[in-house]
């Protein structure tokens, strides 16, 4: 492995030195890796099962009887498929026996009830976890943010709010200059004013932030290079059934966590909505380890996972429903029922345990809660869609500029200095936000101000119009009013911190540190929404008897809500960038708690969508799959090209033909030779060589296992024993060595589709029943075999892109 | 067809009439059935694609070249299931088509997006429609409940609060005795007191509910037999792919439509939600026939389907996120994330359209929307708990009493009297309800009473509580206080109602008017719950001493809120009735509009489901879908028991071998007394007998037409005409008559699994992939077949049911 490191190179370096999923070459590289010094060793008690260490190659540390399954067998190595229906069926023995068990003794059944139960459970424990780690992530961001700004005296673990909580002062901003809150200036110099006391502060803003950037990517670095980036395309990829070993394990959870608060605190362009849900999804795996149901069975895990995954929007955006939704849109595979009302349980669960800990001090789970009651006018529909456009047209140009600027890192040599690259963008970063102050606070506060409507106590300069004779006096809405000489200076810093987050959230999103994408792309949208909004508000205060405003906007009446503008913009380049839709607007609808928003909020997330998809067809995420050549069979994608299964399926016709096991004829020996020769991770076992009729399918690494364990446990088992797949088998002749048997590791219910079958119905099954190999017969003969890495090839090569991508790259 | 005319018997008169899906005998029962008097000849349109004239035994009526596609092969019988499969395969097909097209002309690129646009026009058209309809019951339904009670002087179509609109009194209970609004009573004998006034009213209040009720029933009888019940059953079976011609018919629409509103105003323990449901159902299907996309294809027409029952809760209860996924949880069986994204916009159009038509005056969607602001304890989740309980014990006795009653209702002559039934049940509702104020006011009413926090200027009995010095000047919810007298007497009344309401329900659904549950169920819960919630307030005022109310109940403060109890109770009983999890809370979360009282409502869902799941696996709904023995595959039943494909297959080991065509050696003649011979709905077409290797599989019906249209249409086809499925004809001898070949109308890539698979596999390959059969085979051979029904009747054994009871009973 090499020592570039970088998030999304880390992946396909191990996979060119590993191998896919179905041509796997059990060299030892697959092992090799985990034993390399960025995976700590404690991950590897990660392995399915604690069946690790019957590797295949190595020899199998657990000696049971002959008749118990040989360690190993039914297990899968890391980069692999899991079989889903294998493993599904697997947990159905499981329960039957248990189930069976029951009715025999009272401890039983209280064990089938515990078991019945530990699903619960186990969805609570990682509510309760995944909910205590956000509420300690929020902390500790919000006081280390503050830290670049300056210290609090009553004791430096208090953020600038909390150290001014008891001061004195009645307005808000004059709160905020409570004496205790000393800025670096201020303790340095001993004053706040001047030029000096500016560069002061800067000097330390600019420091702090290369600090924290530092520290975060050298702990990624060293500990946990899975650590990096948002997680969700690797999330999406392992809940579609690979297996990444480690990727969800402790050491990624320690430095996912801590490295996301010091990447957040640095001042990134970046944030901790997208880590959240990996971090929570390593609560889950994690979790799921004091289960033997979820421990041993990868499909139930994964099941797991997916409520995992909606517990960590759940606790992101405080919307248990939207996360919910999140997770069955956009990151699960394979989503029961079951799961859905787990998964709600649990994301409830989190959410509640975030209010609990109250980590912003106003009983809301996110900084940007808003509470709109102003209603908007149907013409409003048509800026809403603006934006929404803005949004796809971004969102599209979004994608393909990180793309552009990922590939660009891992083909040129800006990929060889990960370190480097992050504090220079650190730099640049900290150097051009810290003059504007809408680029130097938070992300989240700077989009907290932005959907804020403006009241009649607010300070804040977005809020500064000009006071014209207030005539309302019950509703906290203020009537359009014209703006004010710092609203405009307001604008214009905005326009401005639109450009540079613009840009700068290009080159950050794939940086070796963790990174969240929602953050930045709604600031991008809230701030282009909020100039509009203030626009159209301009407009229509000095404009009221335009045709359109008559009737609506007279002077003196609220018609226009710059902050529902922000709003919408938000979500619509969420949406472009995303292209989520059910799921973004439930979680706004969530943040706002009114129904009267979701008409705009769909409006602007549709056209969105639509532009964004006539522009480029895939979201960020799985953009970044593709990137990366992950196995993963995309389930919204229509599969349309008029191909059959033969014109896939491989051997091609001029292949040598299908290498495969006769289930009565062959020596170990040459089943041995098969096994050196090819690099096929199964083989179908036949009738005969001549009448080529499917029996089973075995896998290439129960095969080895097997052998390997008879060879060392049986007495006799020479290269001259026969192997058998039969039921019977027949007597052997007196001097032969004894036959070893083996039909109890073959799959004596493989899939099979004619040739005939068209390959949108192929492409279907595979989808749905999460197949990893289909054989192809012809009029009841074994014709060939397609994989899951044949279709996607044959998926790439139908959209007229580099099919050798997959899985290589 | 007999007469009886039962909700729940109509279909299976029709069923043991007809046959079932696999092994239909063509015997044109089934056909016979559709002109019947009980279906509408206009209800015959709605044959997919207008196939219907070429029907097996009938001639084509459409005359077509030879090369084109036979006229009515891949079509459907009704009481048919479809085969998903190539549904979506044909519509792949059609789009692969129009996308090819799209690059020679503008014409066509025009084409394409009109296609493409036309599922959301579609959607919206199914919204605005559903939108109005919903309208328009409400409003209807609202006025002629209140003319059970009286009339309006101003005009008769004005309902009782229409009528006081512009009255000049002051408080609600004054404003509700308007001069306008006269009482039958008051027109009558000129007084409203005394018992003779009384005596009036009652007579007239059962005169009106006997006469709306028996219109409702016997409009049901004479026209749309499939009108009546809630239809949730039905739609739950035709989403899965039955095919029931006429149920979501044009006259089944009006019929629904009109009688629903008879049926609510009669006073009858139902509700208006459910058939809501099949009424925005039935406008979806209406409405696919405006576009050929959607009327071709069995497939596509369910996605409508499925986001219409979406419309039809969200309409029902004001909620557009529940009604998705209400949709998604309960009803729907393919349910791609296209149509949650067209489901979602669905049902905000039909609930905006609802808001805009305004049927309650108070711009909300329902009459028993709650806005509560007061918090609840964490003590007060064991009243809940306790609730939730009742609500599932509730639910599992209902289930039983009502699927009791209804099969009593099946097997003796009560079955023979379907409107004295109606007439019968009425008079009882009318008689034993008009007593009680609690049930003489509809259901919907009781229930926004029951949910109701009582505010100061409320003067209802309920709110009527002893007058200790109100101390709290600014919030709306009073502290706890005495119960009054009113309230002892409210309790009474309440606790009889309840009573009343859980017996008279039983009896009522499955009669012949339209009939929903939710209401009822809500009404019982919410009954429960306001009488706990009361006790517990008087127990906390009387003892707020107690270790348990300290701290949090001292008098003259608000702890105890009886309206959510009430709420809980309802939701507690509605899950228990149809064992909703995520979309009853969501429902109710989107009723509230407050993410605080999830956890309340999760709770007694939670524990209504693990209690009424302990008493009874089934919902209402499976429970009627098994008791009229529709085919239905439930995927939320897990099949546990480990047999294999080769013991449910058929034929069995003492049954004769599988009828099969050999792929080139039959004639005419053999094939067609092979299909006199066999009621099959399917054959495999094999190499040859003895190698039993599969090539195809045809259906019965495709194969019928086929021969029938050739032996009319193509020269000199006769009896001895050999029949080719081979791709290639070979030369035939001089002599022989010219053969026919069907090639074209054979599967070729039909579904085949080993004998060894387990049969849970199976099933997961059944439902996951909308099989009809699936082919049995070993090493290679031929060896039997497996039907849905097959599978149906298996899953019914395992579980000690009865097997015959799928379809037949």
């Amino acid at each position: 492995m090499d020592n570039t490191g970088y998030c999304s190179e880390s992946f396909n370096s191990l996979q060119s030195g590993t191998s896919d999923e179905d041509m796997v070459e059990i060299a030892g590289a697959t092992l090799d890796f985990s034993s390399t010094d960025d995976v700590p060793p404690l991950d590897r008690d990660y392995s399915s099962g604690g069946s690790y260490g019957a590797g295949p190659n190595g020899v199998p540390k657990l000696m049971d009887l002959l008749d118990e399954p040989v360690p190993g067998v039914g297990t899968y190595e890391d980069f692999n498929t899991i079989d889903w229906v294998r493993e599904k069926s697997k947990d159905r023995d499981r329960h039957r026996e248990i189930a069976t068990k029951s009715k025999e003794s009272t401890w039983a059944l209280l064990k089938s009830i515990s078991d019945a139960f530990s699903g619960w459970l186990l969805m609570l424990l990682v509510g309760l976890m995944s909910g205590a780690l956000a509420g300690g992530i929020d902390i500790s961001a919000h006081w280390m943010t503050d830290l670049k700004e300056g210290v609090c005296l009553n004791g430096f673990w208090f953020n600038h709010e909390h150290c001014c909580w008891n001061s004195n002062e009645t307005t808000f901003q004059e709160r905020d200059n409570c004496p205790q809150w000393k800025s670096w200036a201020e303790l340095i110099v001993g004053s706040n004013d001047g030029p000096f006391a500016y560069i002061m502060n800067y000097l330390m803003y600019v420091c702090w932030a290369l600090l924290f950037s530092f520290l975060a990517v050298s702990l990624v670095r060293a500990f946990a290079p899975y650590a990096c980036g948002s997680g969700i395309p690797e999330i999406k990829t392992i809940l579609s059934g690979f297996i990444i070993r480690g990727y969800l394990g402790k050491w990624t959870l320690m430095i996912k966590t801590i490295t996301l608060v010091l990447a957040v605190s640095s001042g990134l362009s970046l944030g901790k909505e997208g880590p959240l849900v990996h971090v929570a999804c390593c609560c889950g795996n994690i979790l799921c380890h004091l289960f033997t149901k979820y421990r041993k069975n990868e499909a139930k895990r994964r099941e797991v996972l997916s409520a995992a995954a909606a517990v960590g929007v759940s606790v992101a955006f405080g919307a248990p429903i939207g996360g919910v939704l999140f997770s069955l849109e956009e990151v699960s595979y394979y989503f029961p029922l079951k799961t859905l009302w787990r998964s709600f349980f649990a994301a409830l669960v989190a959410a509640f345990t975030l209010r609990s800990i109250n980590p912003f001090g106003n009983s809301r789970l996110v900084l940007f809660y808003v509470e709109f009651h102003s209603p908007w006018h149907l013409l409003e529909l048509i800026p809403f869609i603006l934006l929404g456009i803005f949004g796809g047209i971004w969102g599209a140009f979004f994608i393909r500029a990180n793309i552009a600027w990922c590939r660009r890192r891992k083909t040129t040599r800006l990929g060889h200095y990960p370190v480097l690259e992050v504090l220079v963008v650190t730099a640049v970063t900290a150097l051009l936000a810290f003059p504007n102050s809408y680029t130097r606070m938070s992300t989240s506060e700077l989009i907290s101000e932005l959907f804020n409507d403006c009241g009649l106590l607010d300070s804040s300069q977005l809020c500064n119009y000009a006071n014209v004779s207030v005539t309302k006096s019950s509703s906290d809405a203020l009537p359009d009013r014209p703006a004010g000489h710092d609203v405009y200076t307001a604008m214009w810093q905005l326009s401005l911190a639109l450009i540079f987050k613009m840009l700068i959230t290009v080159v950050t999103f794939g940086m070796k540190v963790p990174s969240g994408l929602f953050i930045p792309s709604m600031a991008v949208g809230a701030i282009a929404g909020r100039l509009l909004g203030v626009g159209m508000e301009q407009l229509a205060y000095y404009h009221h008897d335009w045709v359109i405003f008559r009737g609506w906007c007279s002077p003196g009446a609220d018609c226009i809500t710059p902050g529902l503008y922000a709003m919408v913009g938000a979500t619509a380049c969420l949406g472009g960038v995303t292209r989520m839709t059910v799921s973004l607007v439930v979680i706004m609808f969530e943040l706002t708690g009114g129904l009267e928003y979701i008409v705009p909020l769909m409006a602007a997330t549709m056209t969105s969508k639509w532009v964004a998809d006539a522009l480029g067809r895939e979201g960020i995420y799985e953009a970044h799959i593709r990137l990366n050549g992950y196995p993963f069979l995309e389930s919204k994608e229509e599969f349309s090209h008029k191909t059959l299964a033969m014109d896939v399926m491989r051997p091609r016709r001029s292949d040598p033909p299908l290498s495969v096991i006769t289930q009565d004829g062959m020596s170990v020996e040459e089943v041995e030779s098969l096994i050196a020769e090819t690099s096929y991770s199964g083989f179908p076992v036949v009738v005969s060589h001549e009448s080529q009729r499917l029996v089973g399918f075995v896998q290439r690494r129960d095969l080895v296992i097997s052998i390997e364990n008879a060879r060392q446990r049986q007495e006799g088992v020479v290269s001259a024993s026969r192997i058998f797949f039969t039921e019977y088998t027949p007597p052997q002749p007196p001097n032969s060595p004894p036959p070893l048997k083996l039909r109890g590791i073959m799959d004596l219910s493989p899939f099979t589709v004619t040739d005939h079958t068209a390959m949108d119905i192929v492409v279907d099954i595979f989808r749905k029943l999460g197949l990893r190999q289909c054989l192809v017969t012809h009029n009841g003969r074994l014709l060939g075999i397609i994989t899951k890495k044949d279709i996607l090839k044959h998926m790439a090569q139908m959209a007229n892109r580099d099919p050798d991508s997959i899985l290589f790259n």
